[in-house]
């Protein structure tokens, strides 16, 4: 198993008081005993190990000894660490998943998570919740989604000037869901989907998890490259575009632009899909349009967990009536329909949509300013574009691998999702996504956090962990360079979360 | 396309006051337009399909008529009826779909609906949902469940004598959801899954969407056949049973039985799935223990839809932490989580789930109890035997296929969800599946329509269109055998929806 992969397996592993050395060894174990490790079985080295995560080579063997004492792993002198595992019955091949959902399934308390750009639990939920019209649904069964939400959300487009009929809506669990059944209708294995270069990590996952190949398209600071996607939409299935506010970039494509990509996918076929989730953050400027506007064919989904909270799992697709129906069915086969009293406290979200999306923007807006104000200020090396919309900052650390430095900051308290968890292709990254979606206190202690890891961290500046210098650290101990496994690292009021301490046997 | 086929597609489409052959056309216009029929695009013979649908020729070639007027079909003399139909792009082969689901996305009023085996909506549903604790759950994404709902779930089986971790625990959007992030786990195209001859249609669809090879064990009056289940669980990818309360055929698999089941599944290594969906629907007698109780690797399935509600989407799975890990995956692929509000309803739901379940059995005794009475004494010709539990009647026609008769009792105001419907292999049926979750009136209303329809059905007591006879219906003209779509027939204060009529150009 290759080091990096590892890396993203174990996750938020390194935060905590313990010794660094036995997080490292209980978390191994718990991938092991998940069967998260490939059949293969055999661990990255030492030495590799070590480099991926940032710490002393001492750091990893330690690990590894504490795995073999437990029986966990076997070590061969000269060929390595193989994993003792027994095997799984009758089981397919699992996907291999994001990180993300990883951090979702693994929380980890006193820990400023940043992977996740989703908004806190809204004020107004429990009144919302009260309101919510509890009418007689009948048997409860409605896998294309309530008259009452498909009405809403049909009137919802046509107040942005696209006349729809409650036919073309299906009411799904979240984008996600929404994003699910598109796959599932229209990519079989080996299938080819287009995507913008760096994307939503979801849809990532949904699309591989199909067996379809992805193919990422070049991404200008004006959304998708239009000649770009030229070259590869012929023989594609299907085209994803986060064309509003696009995640991770937060660029808007233009709509000459999105009219060129409209007509290129009708002309070879090919459905375009259009997420929407992130278009009514606009925080300064218009709406983006919905690519719809551009053409009959364009299929837009939509979603109520970023405008007002992810626990609200109501999300939707808007396409033609035909595609409607057989997502509806697909729809049915996956769970039957989305749980009613959640679609009935979804009309009365719509129903005061328009307050609930005003403070959300002015809420947002401060968040980004001041978070922008604060990193200019404490990481003035650090590199990106204020985004005119959505919920993140997409930002470069110069000469600096991001993954490697995500596991060195999840020491110093703070979760960051970097740059290859969004990439459509196997590649290193410099940057990191940072949302601007937490308090205020939590963002500001957050660039605190950031800044004393970036201070600390000796690939910053051209240090030896740089990325075009990744593959030399390996080769060294690096010992002394890791100032964060030393004991010496003070706990002061600014640092709620403990650095590791280093315990060598 | 075979007119079996086609008739499960067109549903209900005879219900309401228009001329049959009308309602036939603009059903078949819809299927066609929504790119429901296959690439061949031939439609069966007129004979066939007035055969099918237990109409006269006519009508099906008055319908076909107006379709070929529509510009929807081409008519070739000689050669058949096939469709006019724009080719769609980009789109894979949709699996076929249950009639079940058919019936739930296309709901027509006036009808009294048997196919859907469902309890109406619960009068306490606006005070569980104002008791619903809406606590602090951060940012809402909670793949593998609330905490408070795994904690309440894992106290549910521990009551039950099988001590449970939460960390067993996934929750699901309802049962449906769980089976199907099931089979996205155990099954791959061309995989065996073992099940009873007949089960749950949802089921069926899940593992027939994912391109599995659906085996059928036969059953007995105590369920499953052991040797039957020993003669084919070799090989087989996973095993899934309905043990309590089996459905359709309302059995219990024995204790006996149950624990040798699961041997021969652990002894071949074949993962087990227990569906206890209805379990707590014991109407007589002690609940049936689940088959965990016999062996560790039995993974449970359940949900609140049949206790509670089918609009309250809470299921569930319980599993080896192993296997709920890689669950939880699956299910944040999906759609990252069920919704919070609708998890928060679910504990409520589980703090006064005793006192539900006693409601809920009492009620559901009384109107099995009413219905079986109104049976015998009003169709005293068919067969079948009380179920100590839940919610479903198996009833035998004698000599009568069930697929044409639900044809003909759909124009008499009643769906009824036959035979074939829940069996794993092609077959014809001479049974219907009639549940009693609705109202006793309701239940009263619908034996006496059925009770019409069976007496003016030409092929009750060996008429031409018994079971026996079916190759031969189709030959003859037919016309004057159907009483139903006549003018002549009263729609008088028992009947609220009138019967068809027969309108021939």
């Amino acid at each position: 198993m290759h080091a990096g992969r590892l890396a993203e397996l174990l996750g938020r592993w390194s935060s905590g008081s313990e010794a660094l050395y036995l997080k490292l060894a209980a978390r191994l174990e718990a991938l092991i005993e998940r069967g998260e490790i490939p059949a293969d079985g055999r661990l990255p080295t030492e030495r590799a190990l070590a480099a991926e995560l940032a710490v002393s080579r001492n750091t990893a063997v330690a690990a590894y000894d504490v795995l073999r004492d437990h029986g966990v792993v076997e070590r061969r002198r000269g060929s390595g660490t193989f994993v003792r595992r027994p095997p799984r019955p009758g089981r397919g091949v699992i996907a291999e998943f994001n990180p993300m959902f990883l951090h979702l399934l693994d929380p980890v308390p006193d820990l400023i998570d940043l992977t996740c750009a989703a908004p806190p639990q809204p004020a107004c939920l429990p009144e919302v919740v009260a309101e919510a019209a509890l009418g007689d649904f009948g048997i409860g069964y409605h896998p294309s989604g309530l008259p009452a939400l498909r009405q809403a959300i049909a009137g919802f487009y046509a107040a942005q000037g696209l006349p729809t009929d409650p036919g073309q809506i299906v009411v799904t669990s979240g984008a996600q869901q929404a994003i699910s059944l598109l796959t599932q209708l229209f990519l079989r294995p080996g299938d080819a989907v287009v995507v913008e270069e760096l994307t939503y990590p979801g849809a990532l996952d949904a699309f591989r998890g199909s067996g379809a190949r992805v193919l990422g398209v070049p991404l200008t600071a004006e959304g998708v490259s239009v000649p770009g996607l030229a070259e590869v939409v012929a023989g594609a299935k299907l085209v994803y575009l986060v064309p509003a506010f696009q995640n991770p970039t937060g660029s808007v494509l233009p709509s000459h632009a999105a009219r060129r990509v409209v007509a290129l996918c009708e002309s070879h076929g090919v459905p375009l899909v259009d997420d929407q989730v992130l278009a009514d953050l606009t925080l300064d400027g218009p709406r983006p349009a919905p690519l719809a506007r551009h053409g009959g064919g364009v299929i837009s989904v939509g979603s109520l967990s970023k405008l007002i909270w992810g626990g609200v799992r109501i999300g939707w697709v808007r396409a033609d009536p035909r595609t409607a129906a057989d997502l509806a069915r697909l729809k049915a086969v996956a769970d039957l329909g989305t749980d009613v009293v959640a679609q009935a406290v979804g009309v009365a979200l719509f129903a005061r949509l328009d307050r609930l999306r005003t403070e959300r923007q002015c809420e947002l807006r401060e968040r980004r300013d001041q978070v922008v104000r604060d990193l200019r200020s404490a990481l003035p090396s650090w590199e990106f574009r204020t985004p005119p919309g959505g919920q993140t900052l997409w930002i470069r650390l110069p000469g600096v691998d991001s993954r490697r430095f995500a596991q060195f900051a999840l020491r110093y308290g703070v979760a960051l999702l970097e740059g290859t968890s969004l990439a459509a292709h196997e590649s290193s990254s410099e940057h990191i996504r940072v949302p601007f979606t937490l308090p205020r206190e939590a963002l500001s202690e957050a660039v605190r956090r950031l800044r004393r890891a970036w201070e600390n961290y000796p690939g910053a500046n051209g240090g030896e962990l740089a990325l075009s210098g990744a593959a030399a650290a390996g080769d060294g101990d690096g010992h002394a360079t890791f100032p964060a496994e030393r004991d010496d690292e003070p706990a002061g009021r600014d640092s709620p979360v403990p650095p590791g301490r280093e315990h060598l046997r």
